[in-house]
């Protein structure tokens, strides 16, 4: 595979994490030939409601929810929204449409069940924060859907079409799933739209991806949500001494209970899993301070830990994949903290660009 | 005691919180005439030498540092750096100074066996992140030192002299601690010393201020240390999808690790405390995860929690403390989440204008 040096491209960071940005490419004709003929988005939220604008004037999308107010409010800004639910998968079959579910995960057993009624072998992904339990019910229910499973890592502490933006996805990580059985057509045409939308897309199993977010994504919320009730329990003096240690640490216990529980109680294995990890190194600290006064193991070891995260994506090399053997390169290179960039070919031919921790 | 409502006063949060600031009153007379003679600074880092730059101009400010090139630094921008310590010291009682301990608390121990050989009855305090272990240490070696332990609650991620500004303690909280035999004259000097540089002063007896900082400081960095570690332990691909709330939740787990042993480790009791609470807290909840599959209770608890940090310094009113119980209502103010924000008078009697949280 062809290498060469670039200067220094980072994983893109969140914005005040202050470094330079690699912004993904705009859609080249190739990419855009690999788009969905078109887009129907099921759940018309913040991250429905966004990745309907982004691609706006790219290709037909339509849309529907659940809640009369949504659809008059997205109908008014401009979306075709459907009139029901079947006539929506009915159009998508139509138009040999993408469907996307952007509802709350919940909702899917339901949804699922008009799919396998309306639209049994439609393009099918959907946006939820958990991978394998999705591909679980989707087999289950709906098992001649094309599905590739994803999650594009972007939100804010917003919600509802109103709050929804075009740029919400740009330079974040949207993880596109794929299993030995992938077609690589089908997880071609979702790559090339989280590429569309300015993400840069990142291959993994479904129990890979909810392995790595359960630690970096729902333990996160788990512990802000304990800090934050150990800090109240010190009363108002504690309260007024906190500053931004304690404020940064529990931000994200600010979301909305329900939308933390269907997040972390869908991925309730290795949320587990993670926890249990972060108990140990918990009570082992905590056994340490109390017998022998030292914290000298937690600190060294979760200093170096922050240096790891803090220099991910240095080193950084573009390649190129091609060749029959597509997905299991893709999935080495989302294992290996890497990302796709871009992408062309047709049928099962495909050449994939993608970045790479340099091995050297 | 006089009351008047006022439009919302804040607690002042970190600047990034995007709140509305209430801002220290510049010095008045009268606070001048209860600031120190003069001011000795021992330990001249981030705290002690923007301690020193805040107070130029204000009062004589001379310091000290065991470095020689510290002496060095901070002698080129025109600070009056003595020639050894005995000799700070010695001209500390000879001005009447304030000595403030600035160094790391690990050198405490060796700097007040010099206070007790030459300056034993010296006005003095110090800005530790600890006070209870500091007073138990000033009493067994220097009992005779006029010593008002004192905590200002800012810091940035640099260190050294050079890395001091004199706005660092502006809106900051500022500890002074008291207790029942505590000379309200010696807490004035401190107090005013605090609010010349413009913090607010939060009045608090030392195991209360350990207690708190346990909870809402040293925790959140055993947290972070922990986090860091478990979202590491997912690997290249955990590292790659991590994004603002773990960037956010493991920050601090980037201080130095020397830094964070000294705080922790030196105030172990309260943090134990505050570690099992927060065990206690996050194994109830993983057990509930893996029978039930529910998160409601912690979801509900920390999701409220951090509703009450939210709003904490809201619905503030302005009252004046005077009389001879003074150190009681000084502390009532602090336990409250109330502040000291000016004072005058002389000898035993005070007035003191704080902010407190409105009882009605």
């Amino acid at each position: 595979m062809p290498r060469w040096r670039h200067p220094r491209p980072n994983l893109p960071l969140t914005a005040d994490d202050d470094v330079e940005m690699h912004t993904a490419a705009p859609p080249t004709p190739d990419l855009a030939a690999l788009l969905p003929p078109a887009v129907c988005v099921l759940g018309l939220g913040l991250i429905g409601g966004s990745l309907a604008r982004a691609l706006r004037g790219r290709l037909p999308v339509s849309g529907w929810s659940p809640t009369p107010a949504t659809r008059d409010a997205a109908a008014a800004d401009g979306l075709e929204v459907a009139a029901s639910l079947p006539s929506a998968l009915r159009q998508a079959v139509r138009d040999d449409a993408l469907v996307v579910l952007a509802s709350p995960v919940t909702t899917f057993r339901s949804l699922l069940r008009d799919v396998a009624q309306h639209a049994p072998e439609v393009r099918l992904t959907d946006v939820a924060s958990v991978k394998a339990a999705v591909a679980e019910e989707v087999s289950q229910i709906t098992p001649g859907a094309r599905y590739i499973g994803s999650h594009p890592m972007a939100g804010t502490a917003e919600s509802g079409w109103a709050a929804g933006s075009p740029d919400l996805f740009r330079d974040a990580a949207w993880v596109t799933c794929l299993t030995e059985d992938t077609d690589v057509a089908d997880w071609a045409s979702v790559a090339a739209l989280a590429l569309s939308v300015g993400s840069r897309v990142v291959p993994a199993e479904p129990a890979a991806h909810d392995s790595a977010v359960a630690r970096i994504s729902h333990l996160p919320h788990v512990m802000a949500l304990a800090l934050a009730q150990v800090g109240a329990q010190g009363g108002a003096l504690a309260l007024s001494l906190a500053a931004s240690s304690f404020a940064d640490a529990t931000r994200v216990a600010g979301t909305r209970p329900e939308l933390i529980r269907a997040m972390c109680e869908t991925n309730r294995e290795a949320l587990t899993d993670a926890l249990d990890d972060a108990l140990g190194l918990m009570g082992v600290a905590r056994g340490s301070l109390a017998s022998t006064g030292s914290l000298f193991k937690l600190a060294e070891g979760g200093h170096a830990a922050r240096g790891r995260f803090e220099v991910r994506g240095d080193g950084m090399v573009p390649m190129t994949l091609s060749g029959d053997d597509m997905v299991d390169q893709l999935l080495a290179v989302g294992a290996a903290g890497g990302y796709v960039t871009g992408l062309s070919g047709a049928g099962t031919e495909f050449q994939v660009r993608a970045w790479y921790p340099d091995q050297e």
